[in-house]
C-alpha cells in the first residue's frame, strides 16, 4: 500500500524483517494450508525457518484438534513439528482452565468436541461429557433440568451437536453465583473454499452469553492468553517476534496487543482493501488491525531462506 | 418515585388518565398472567375497561401461541377477548412476511414452532417444516447441506428444536443474495418463578446474526410493527392510547417509540429501581425506557373502574 504503515515484504526488507526476529508464530488455515490443501511452499518456509535457528510456533482459534492432531496432520504435510510447538485452543482453553481457574480435579460443563475433552482429560479437568444432548418427550421443565453438582464452569468451543437444550443447561448452571463462563474463541464463520462458510464458535458464544447476560472470558486470538501461555513456557522476546496470519481480526490483532511484528499473508480471509480501510478509518481500535508487512503467500519469505 | 417522571397511578390522577384515552394494550406475561396463574383481578381490569367502553388488545412478544390459542388460554381465566384484540409474534411475524416482505404463496425457512407454521400457513406462506433438524452420521459437509431453492426468506422465533444444522442452515440460506431475514423478537430469556429463567429467541437470533453478519428485521417489541399493523387495522389515535407493560426494555420502550402513554406493572420482570436507574443515567436512549405511571398490580386500576 503506497503512502501506507504497511509494507510488501521482500527483497532487502524481507531479509532485515527476518534478521530482527527469533521467533515466527503462524496461524494455520489460510496461512500455512487451506483446508486439507497445504499452501505450496509452506513446508519449505517452515522447515528452514527452523533450520536457520528459528523458533516456530502456532497458534489457532480452531477448537476441534488436539496438539497430537495438529503435529499429525502437519506432518503428513511435510512439516518438522513438535507438539509443543501448537497451541490450538483446545489446548490452550485446558491450561486455562488448570492454571487461572485453578479447576485440576474439578469438573466443568463442556458445549465442545472430542478433541477438547481430549485436553481437558490431559490436563486434569472432568467434564459432563461432549455429543448430543437432545430433547426427549414434549413436556420438558427446562428451568429444571438435572444438573451436575460438581460444575465448576460452563465451556464454550465448536459443537456440531449445540441445541437448545445445551443452551439451556449452560444458562441454568451460569445462573450459579459460583460459575465461571470460557469460550475457546469468537470466529463467527470457518470461511471454506469458493467464498463458502459454516457457523463459527462465536455463534454459539454469543448465544450462550445473550442468555446468561453475562461475557466470557475467551483464550482464542486475539485474547492475549494465547501468547503469553507460549511466551512464559519458552521465554519468547516479544520485540523479536512476528505473527504471520491471514485475519486482521484475530491474528494481527493479537499480534498488535502483545507488542509484536505483524505479517498478513493474502491466502485467506483478509484482503489488502481490509487493511486500508482499517488504517483510513481514523479509529485506534481499528488501526490495530493493520499488519506492519503483507505477502501474497508465506512462500514469499523462501528467497531469503535459501540455503 | 419521588421528584421523578414517573408517577404511581391512583386517586384523580388514575381517573384523569383512564379519562385520557380511549384504547389500552396489555403484555400479557408479568402482567395479566404469570405463566398459568392470572393476576389476581386482571380479568375484571379487562372486562372493566371493555364495559366502560375503551378498546383493549393484548401485545406480547411470546411466539408459541396463534391468535386462537391466546383467546382460548384468555377465556379460560375469565377475560372477554376477541382474537382480532391479540397480537402475538406468531402472528405479527406473518403479516410482516405476508404484507412488508410481499412473500404470499412464498417460502421460508422457519427456526421456529407449531404456533409459527399455523399462523403462517393462516397467511398463506409455506415454510419447509419446524421440528428437530439434527445430524445424521458423522462426516457432514455442513457448507454443502440440501436447500430449498424456493426459500426466500429466514425466520426466526423461539424453537426448542434449535441445533446447529438449523443455525447452519439459516447461514447457508442468507449467504445467498436474495434472502430476506426476519426474527419475532430479542428477548435475552424467558423469565419465570422464582427467579429462574430459559434462553429467549434473542439468543438464537443472534446465533444466526453473528454467522449471517448482518442483523434481521423484528416484528416484536420494541420494533413499532406491532403497533403500527393494530393502530392500522383499528384507527388508533395514539394520543389517546396507553402501553401497560413489566418490561422496560419491550413494553414501555414500544410505547415511547409510538409517542404513546405508558404503565409500567411490578407483577413481572422490571422494577422502580430499574426505571430510575434508566432516569438518573443521563442517556437519551435509556430515558425512553421510563415510564409515566407505575402501579403495583393492574388490579390498582380497579378502583376508577367500579360500576
Amino acid at each position: 500500500m503506497s503512502g501506507s504503515k504497511c509494507s510488501k515484504l521482500g527483497g532487502i526488507l524481507l531479509k532485515q524483517v527476518l534478521d530482527s526476529v527469533d521467533t515466527v508464530l503462524f496461524d494455520c488455515d489460510g496461512v500455512i494450508w487451506r483446508g486439507d490443501q497445504v499452501i505450496s511452499g509452506a513446508a519449505d518456509v517452515i522447515n528452514r525457518l527452523k533450520e536457520a535457528g528459528k523458533r516456530v510456533f502456532f497458534v489457532t482459534n480452531n477448537s476441534t484438534k488436539t496438539r497430537t492432531m495438529y503435529a499429525e496432520k502437519m506432518a503428513k504435510m511435510g512439516f518438522k513439528v513438535a507438539e509443543e510447538e501448537v497451541f490450538g485452543t483446545a489446548y490452550c482453553c485446558a491450561i486455562y482452565l488448570k492454571n487461572v481457574c485453578q479447576l485440576q480435579g474439578k469438573k466443568v460443563y463442556l458445549i465442545g468436541n472430542p478433541a477438547m475433552a481430549q485436553e481437558l482429560a490431559a490436563a486434569g479437568i472432568q467434564q459432563t461429557g461432549e455429543g448430543p444432548d437432545l430433547i426427549c418427550g414434549q413436556q420438558i421443565d427446562w428451568a429444571n433440568v438435572p444438573l451436575d453438582p460438581d460444575v465448576k464452569a460452563v465451556v464454550v468451543g465448536f459443537d456440531q451437536h449445540f441445541s437448545y437444550m445445551k443452551l439451556n443447561r449452560a444458562l441454568q448452571y451460569l445462573i450459579r453465583q459460583d460459575c465461571m463462563f470460557v469460550g475457546t474463541n469468537r470466529d463467527s464463520r470457518l470461511p471454506l473454499e469458493g467464498g463458502k462458510a459454516v457457523p463459527g464458535t462465536g455463534c454459539l458464544l454469543q448465544a450462550v452469553e445473550t442468555a446468561a447476560q453475562q461475557k466470557a472470558q475467551t483464550v482464542g486470538k486475539p485474547s492475549k492468553f494465547m501468547f503469553e501461555s507460549l511466551a512464559l513456557q519458552f521465554g519468547v522476546d516479544r520485540e523479536r517476534c512476528l505473527m504471520v496470519g491471514d485475519r486482521l481480526d484475530t491474528d494481527i490483532l493479537l499480534g498488535s496487543n502483545c507488542g509484536l511484528k505483524t505479517l498478513l499473508t493474502l491466502t485467506g480471509v483478509s484482503t489488502l482493501a481490509d487493511a486500508e480501510a482499517h488504517e483510513k478509518s481514523g479509529c485506534t481500535e481499528r488501526q490495530k488491525m493493520v499488519p506492519d508487512y503483507y505477502v501474497d503467500s508465506i512462500a514469499d519469505l523462501l528467497p531469503a531462506l535459501q540455503a
